[in-house]
């Protein structure tokens, strides 16, 4: 069974009717509540807990980490950023959904400013598979649609991704790069771009299913970390 | 359970003693043999077989084909190779091994010469994993060594691998991509390097390993193959 | 001095008046025309000339191929094809325009069945950039914008490109991967969507500025094809 | 004329005899002394100059920066290495060389450890080509052979790379992703692994023609830094 941590800033909810109308148990009780459903072994944690509720402990029991956060990535200590950066590079999953985009966490582990256009205005958006051979697309047909959502536009600033899984269009006019995986160290990370707070998104099925995917996805392989440092020769010099 | 058909070419073992001895059932009969042993439905399929085995049928209940061949491969019929072609971009797993890289089948999917250098010299070969975050690496640690192989050097004529999972090293001076991923249409691809019939490398429990995980990676995905054609929009198209 | 060679079906504009009022000298004339301007040498050929214009010795001046076809793809020779295959792994760069997409060359060459949804709807087309550093969007800006073209839709069936560079919004809902580098043998390769044969798109200065940078990018690199085959040891082989 | 920029701590010329023999002029002036003779504008910067010889205007100024170091990433300043990670990000192209992969600079912008495993033994090593299309390679042919060199092994600590363009074989027997592309916003990036400072590598002729190339490659493209951020419709947004 996978250990999964759903870690919310958690701050929306508490000023925002319409959101804490969308997420009564906030969006990390959302998530927690079906990924839960689906069979995994799932805890919450958010910005307002002590060590914004990852500590050493909680990650050591964390197989896969999602990562939601918008308005207060700067509140985020640096070194809890160090430490679930850490974790992913010894092989702990990291799904990043939405405004994660600009996390500390996301920008340190892809080197890039993570930057994008946006627009609040009721966007319809259609989620297009590219990738119809990927777990992470199990179960979910030619694409999604999302009556409205937040635009996120091109030019997305991250590195290509190792994987394109979906592309969404925006009745705006606009294209992005919206299922995202990467590789780090012993990590897989996989970077979903639906969930704007004011919208129910998360209640959405085929989201749902993209996650709890994800989740199987990004678990971790059966891989110690590999050995770095000096290394004596494996076959013998030769003397010149 | 995923179902697996092993296809082997099985000339060699008729007719050369040392290969006869490594292996008495034949190289798909010890393919067969171990993944049985990790809990896979494994049928084989040879190439003196009507439709070398792989009739309609067959094709139809294999979630994943397993492909070695080395001197026979111009005997088989176009027509197979169409099909499995066509399965394989249906969704069916592909694994190719060793001299299966100058198979119809895997040329056809690449696009490519698929040549290589290679000697018969009882070279040592190591193979690095370079992707420890990988399923396909589960379990098999830094590297894999093998006392004697044969050598395959680059340049590989194959496109650029979609994941780049072991990395040769021979003792005669030459570098591989050894294990590498592809997708191609709904499927998913493995080719993995070892395996020449002289010497008894698939009684190896890493690369064991590596065959039975990789079987797991390449089981299809839940998806229909995607509609293709004439498609009307699912917006309105403006008047101008 | 890259020297260009324009391949075109060259059928449309012979058998419909939009088309030929859009490329009175062809297609190829229109691309070859712009090209010149930019300092190529280019010449031209189409399909009804002997061996389509691509005799031994027109191939061995070319540089570069661009190619155009559509409505005849099944009377290019499988002779000719196999040439320009084997041209392509030589180094030539190959660019692909539009409903190339189906060229027995471009299929031979990735391997799997490159189809997509389309639609002849008068779309508005918007193309962005998602790779701002490659040198095939130098000059372009954000994004190309088209009035009226084809739409071509996702999922389309081909190897995930090994350089992703345009991105497609289509007004009725769709996106479509529009420009896609590939690497096969020694030869460098460019599909880019846009050119359906009822629009003046050719005529377009970024459209232009597009298929002039490609050519610069697909331009063979100087290396000699690699030695393949049986391979002496570099080093002693140890005696076991 | 491409400016370039290339940067050398400068510490083991002054401390190590068996260094300065090597490059008496310094690693920096070896590297300027060759691309100033291919046509490049070179000017250099060391560790010990006011702002590490990295000032606002050296940088606007720089094409393509070349970055050694080894012993003293640490003293490089936080402030100097946030401005270069955002110069490659608007565009300027960056060679990282040997040592450099533990520099601040690249590991910002990979962000992994970029740990490896390394010997200082007289290994042997020849660098092969897996990608004969790339322009790096150019005039290169099938390997670079190297006779004496620190070793670099795998795991390498990276993020795939984009394009993978050498691999080392080391006599101790090791492998090693040695010509590594990536691009990240604007800019574009070749990691190149040989160039231990006790060893004469970079009088080497292939090795200069290597950086040469990769000169020309990293070169800034002509675009504009995207723009980001509040996006207003490019197409109506139906009323609902």
């Amino acid at each position: 069974m996978v250990k999964v941590t759903v870690w919310n800033e958690h701050r929306h909810e508490k000023k925002n009717p319409v959101v804490a109308q969308n997420y009564p148990n906030g969006i990390h009780g959302a998530i927690a509540s079906f990924l839960e459903k689906e069979g995994a072994d799932v805890q919450t944690a958010t910005l307002d807990e002590p060590e914004h509720g990852l500590t050493d402990e909680v990650l050591a029991n964390t197989d896969v980490l999602v990562w939601w956060g918008h308005i207060a990535h700067n509140e985020v200590s640096d070194e809890v950023v160090k430490k679930v950066v850490q974790h992913v590079l010894n092989g702990m999953g990291l799904i990043v959904l939405h405004s994660g985009h600009f996390s500390k966490v996301f920008k340190t582990l892809m080197g890039t400013s993570c930057d994008l256009k946006w627009r609040e205005a009721d966007d319809r958006e259609r989620l297009w598979v590219v990738d119809p051979s990927h777990p992470i697309v199990s179960g979910i047909g030619e694409y999604i649609e999302l009556d409205r959502e937040e635009m996120y536009g091109e030019h997305f600033d991250i590195p290509a991704p190792d994987e394109l899984v979906f592309l969404s269009w925006f009745e705006g006019g606009e294209v992005f790069r919206s299922g995202c995986t990467y590789r780090r160290g012993n990590g897989k990370i996989f970077y979903f771009r639906p969930g704007h707070e004011t919208y129910p998104t998360y209640h959405n099925e085929k989201i749902q299913r993209v996650i709890t995917n994800a989740v199987k996805w990004t678990a971790p392989t059966e891989h110690e970390r590999p050995v770095y440092g000096n290394a004596k020769p494996l076959e013998e010099i030769s003397i010149k």
